[in-house]
């Protein structure tokens, strides 16, 4: 074991391997539990305020069941070993100014506070009075989300709503050459556990002569892994796929709430707008790309027809292309709830199915010229697999609001009903590998509010 | 002729009748020239920094060729009527915090700036040192545009696209019931003048076997109104129809860039996307409503069919919904620039011939609960009217790039080539009523930048 101060004697390169040790240790007990989803080896980056700082939020890393309150160690002087810019960074309001500084800075705020929080570390007793527990935080955004990029990378996903929406033709010609993509709300993220107000909209139901105004009658849920960008490019400058992920801070959960009637009614020929833009959730922690990094995996689709146009082509994304996220939705009803049954698990789908990288979406999101800036988030779409019990939304699920789904205390559901809760959660397992989790992206659905 | 003190006296109902009056006179010699876009009766806000302040942007108001600097005239005590919350916000270097106090606070605002500059008003020597040159200052945007939604209001540019993209099906069902809409990208907004690089992107060529990657070959401008929010509504509330002007800051001229031969491979089945999302230009200087009043208008579409939902629906709007702004594009090729010949007109279009109104718009767009937020640029679509003269895009004017524009020197258009400029400007005229202008919005297109 060493101390924090040996740790910078370490060579960066080793230091980063080092962090992601499956035997490291931490003397945060609840760190070490099998079944945590924040070992140290995680150490994702979150924007948090609790009672004893309730005045604003406060940038803070998840590890165990605990909060390391980032602004708290700086005022301890126990952050020392970081530049003045990293210092400033962290003591901000949101997780932004510390994105703008790039990969390498975050990476050696990494090593750092991997080095303060493992086993055996020197000035214990000081860092614990900078835990605060997780369940005693209120969680914000991680960053001031300037503009949201939705992406539609999943081919299976692609193919079964196509069908919904055009039965002839599910996958338009253009999906296999570029990652279609439009933008959706940036002012209506929300963080998990944001209550959900079913949106009002206009319907077109079959046959009808005319549309109607009032509730949904088709809340769905989407699951997607968000990517929230790390350090910008100006305008008009590209980033080349080789540099992409260089521009990536981490991932997050993200359940982009779609009215599927308004969405059917209004989406032609620009696009979904407020079938979306009603509110979309996001999981608070910032899983970084350096602790994914032994979940790397190669890209499925790399040899698939047609060849890829030369700027989204790279030989390294066959082998690590991809990344290893499962993802869980479940729902539970209020009657579930009422009667303490637990939610019941609707998919586990897998990121690395997905038919584009996150290389890809953002190299071909500035190839126009395009600027990107710290804190925006770009969705993968809904991550959704072959089989049953990867379709990660109802209208897939229930095949376009055909075939009920039976929850366990008999009630159907075709689509979300008032008092239903739905719950995502990821996770990364390998063998040999510490897993490691993303917390959760929670929202329950609330009445729709009273029209004007 | 009123002192400044004495205009304090006045009710503010009345005071605000008292700026539109076409024969009030400001003793900023400029702005009594008949020609003049900023005589006293416009005072549009925007914001600005020059020599002696470089250090940070300054709010400020347009008149005559001068820009009377909020600030300083703050630092001089000259705005003591107003509140402390008022002048916090006049002291930022961006509109956001002025907008965020709704529209009382901007007419008292407008009305206490009105007797300042009004010819015979007191203190005119140290007011006099307030003042800018515009020709001198350099404009930023006008706000900080958290999200930027592009509405698609005119029947006649829908029509006049549809049939180049769907040439058996050009206008969908929806368009009548509601205003199409969808998100544009917010960081790539930039004031008029900034250069505009020629996209790369993909295209797919008729009869092609594959797309290909490159500069765009058919680079259109859109000739829009922009509209600017103010006081913005929370999340989950909806903004009635008779109330959704209140939520109206004021109106700058939009141009949203756009990349026909990416626009047609990428938009289905979500939308434009990469084809928009590399540049769209903001003119500087935000007219009022209160400005505007003067050229309210009635909405053409009332009375067809088929009639309104409830929620788009409101008896004043066949009276006053629309507003009479002209928008005129101009072109100057860069043989023209270099030969000293004046931009030639391509168009003038009506904002009121549009098909929907900023009210419905409005509150179209909060139906569903979606938050606007102070600063939020809410975009008409292209405004383009019935005959050849009125088409706002060249997509429209060479219909669909097949028959060319020819220029004074000879030369053909049917896109824009790199060099060309591009000048759209706005004004209101009526009888009885002082002419007022909107400046313009101006951008060269410059040629792509290399491949990575």
């Amino acid at each position: 074991m060493k101390s924090t101060t040996s740790r910078h004697t370490t060579s960066p390169i080793t230091a980063f391997g080092r962090t992601l040790d499956p035997a490291l240790q931490s003397w945060v007990p609840s760190a070490n539990l099998p079944d945590t989803d924040f070992p140290i080896q995680n150490l994702p980056f979150g924007v948090f305020k609790n009672k004893q700082h309730a005045a604003s939020y406060r940038c803070g890393i998840a590890i165990g069941d605990q909060i390391l309150d980032l602004a708290a160690l700086m005022e301890r002087n126990l952050l020392t070993g970081t530049t003045a810019e990293l210092r400033a960074a962290v003591a901000q309001d949101s997780l932004n100014a510390l994105m703008a500084l790039g990969p390498e800075a975050g990476r050696s705020l990494r090593i750092q506070l991997s080095g303060i929080l493992e086993a055996g570390a020197a000035h214990q007793a000081a860092v614990r009075d900078c835990l605060v527990p997780q369940a005693e935080a209120q969680m914000a955004l991680p960053a001031r989300i300037g503009d949201f990029s939705d992406f539609y990378a999943s081919l299976d996903h692609a193919t079964n709503v196509g069908k919904q929406f055009r039965p002839d033709n599910p996958v338009l010609p253009n999906f296999k050459w570029l990652p279609v993509a439009y933008h959706g709300r940036a002012s209506s993220i929300r963080p998990s556990g944001h209550p959900v107000y079913r949106p009002n909209g206009q319907k077109m139901k079959a046959g009808a002569a005319r549309p109607e105004f009032g509730p949904s009658e088709r809340l769905d849920y989407e699951a997607e892994i968000g990517f929230l960008v790390g350090s910008g490019n100006p305008l008009g400058h590209a980033v080349g796929i080789d540099d992409a992920e260089k521009h990536v801070f981490g991932l997050c959960i993200l359940n982009d709430w779609s009215a599927r009637d308004i969405q059917s009614w209004e989406y032609q020929p620009l696009g979904p707008f407020l079938a979306k833009s009603f509110m979309s959730t996001l999981s608070p922690w910032v899983v970084t790309l350096d602790a994914l990094e032994p979940f790397r995996s190669g890209w499925q689709r790399g040899r698939q027809d047609p060849p890829l146009l030369e700027h989204l082509s790279a030989a390294w994304l066959g082998e690590r292309g991809a990344i290893d996220v499962r993802l869980q939705v479940s729902l539970q009803s209020r009657k579930m709830h009422e009667q303490r049954m637990d939610p019941m698990a609707l998919s586990t789908s897998l990121l690395r199915d997905s038919y584009w990288t996150v290389a890809q979406i953002m190299a071909h999101h500035t190839s126009n010229g395009c600027n990107l800036q710290p804190g925006d988030l770009l969705g993968s779409g809904t991550v959704s697999g072959p089989s049953q019990d990867t379709l990660a939304c109802l209208l897939e699920q229930t095949q376009g609001g055909k075939h009920p789904i039976t929850l366990p205390t008999g009630e159907t559901r075709l689509f979300l009903e008032d008092g239903d809760t739905v719950i995502m959660k990821a996770w990364c397992e390998a063998e040999g590998r510490r897993r490691l989790g993303f917390g959760e992206c929670r929202g329950t659905i609330m009445a729709a509010p009273a029209r004007i």
